[in-house]
């Protein structure tokens, strides 16, 4: 931040959709300590943008069952439906506001979510993904989902979220 | 588990509406892995069970701006609804009813929940306390509430739980 | 119900799937006076079963937009996911305990709903249909969509029914 | 909207709280169709505004039973929202700004709803109330609560409200 020169390299390269998306990927992955804490990893996958957990006892409600704490569950929902939020407003955004939409980043932050357990988080790693169903300029409404490594459906979310 | 001494003593110790309540505390406390990462700690309160967390960097989703991550918030209303919905159920159950209860613990779940993001989570120590609103003999739902220590209102929640 | 000769012929025709899902659809399209209020209609749709409403002034909550009324989204989604949670359990009931799942049916209820807003509700007629996404013995939980005779989609929810 | 003289008549008296109050509580009880079709009832009570229905027949799901229908509590709860969103936002906003806020009316609307049904609506009257949790420029969080006229407590909602 105080390196005045990338800051001028920066400067001299104008933000592009993929510049800026790839921002906000490396600010989930690198930068957020509790997504650290829990080993999330945010993937490009073939359908999109996808976050990623393996199995560790930590993560986990019952020590004899093994199964996923539904609060992973609920993080791991939130957070991918923030930052898919924020990538497709990128991608809708006009190239010449992408400068003015990066500095209303900070200001996102999610109003209200539900989550639907709809089975044991038993597995060896989860995928979460996420759709947007509802976008204007300042809300974003999005379905996440929750799947293990075999495809067992494990929990839905629906998540809102403000840019301010 | 495999103490057969302690095992003993169990049986000719029966089962309380304190000891019962004391034990599932317990578990709370000391035997979920996830838990015990954030450093969630079950407090007997002024008006009932409370969820404390000291605040830390690793809960945070910022680390400029050092706000807890919606996450942990969601961790947190999650468990508070869900011990809430267990020691009120216990509350209301004949004492001869209780070992009954006790072999059903494991198979209680959340069934969904909804969170409501009031305000950004700041603060030194946070609390979660909850209130039960529906109880019936395989559902509970509750209302979950976030406080820093300065009795700031962070979240709301709303839970419905299942005993199976 | 008092009708000595039809209770014996019921007695006789032992129930199928068929005639229990179909009783079921009576039950809500003839017997339901909120329903016939709103002129709410279930319809054997190519995909499933659906609940139709014609677009009337007195569904709408502004005179002026000629909107749907919001309630009139709510009440169709919280009735076609409690449709559907019953036919789906009929369908997964054994022949020879379906008799004892028509006793239950009056049980049933919606333990809590949420419903997504996406676009004004405008249109000539309006679809309703939903899906199970969690089923066990007492408890289902659906999400349901709420589209206009052109495609255009304008709600989600998600619903918990309980089959007490 | 084209009478010439009572515009300018608006004209000359400027907006005071009360009077925008006054105005927005008479759209929802003599213009909006679907309320009047249900018989909803704005009533300025002891703790602040309320809705208000008498029991009939018509708000029933079940003939034999005589309970309200979810759909009715739903309605009634998302509209006591939006309501007690638009007149505390009044009551927060400037007198000189009230002029502006009045010709966003029209934009407010429902993002998302929870109901949470507590027990069967029985009763001879509803009456919802609720109660700002939220409030932002653009955004509202509500909670809602349904009881009898005996105080016997139906349903508690959360509904989010935009203002455009």
């Amino acid at each position: 931040m105080t390196d005045h020169h990338s800051k001028n390299s920066d400067e001299q390269r104008p933000l592009t959709h993929a510049s800026l998306t790839a921002f906000v990927i490396g600010l989930f992955n690198d930068t957020m300590p509790f997504n650290t804490l829990l080993g999330l990893d945010v993937v490009d996958g073939d359908t999109g943008i996808e976050l990623h957990v393996e199995w560790k006892q930590e993560l986990t409600g019952n020590p004899l069952k093994g199964i996923l704490h539904g609060g992973v569950t609920a993080t791991m929902l939130d957070t991918i439906g923030g930052l898919v939020a924020i990538t497709e407003t990128i991608k809708h955004t006009d190239e010449s506001q992408l400068s003015d939409l990066k500095v209303r980043l900070p200001t996102m932050g999610t109003v209200d979510m539900r989550v639907d357990y709809l089975r044991p988080g038993r597995g060896a790693r989860f995928i979460a993904t996420a759709t947007v169903i509802r976008k204007g300029s300042k809300l974003v409404v999005c379905r996440m989902e929750l799947h293990n490594e075999k495809g067992d459906h494990i929990a839905f979310g629906t998540g809102t979220y403000m840019l301010g």
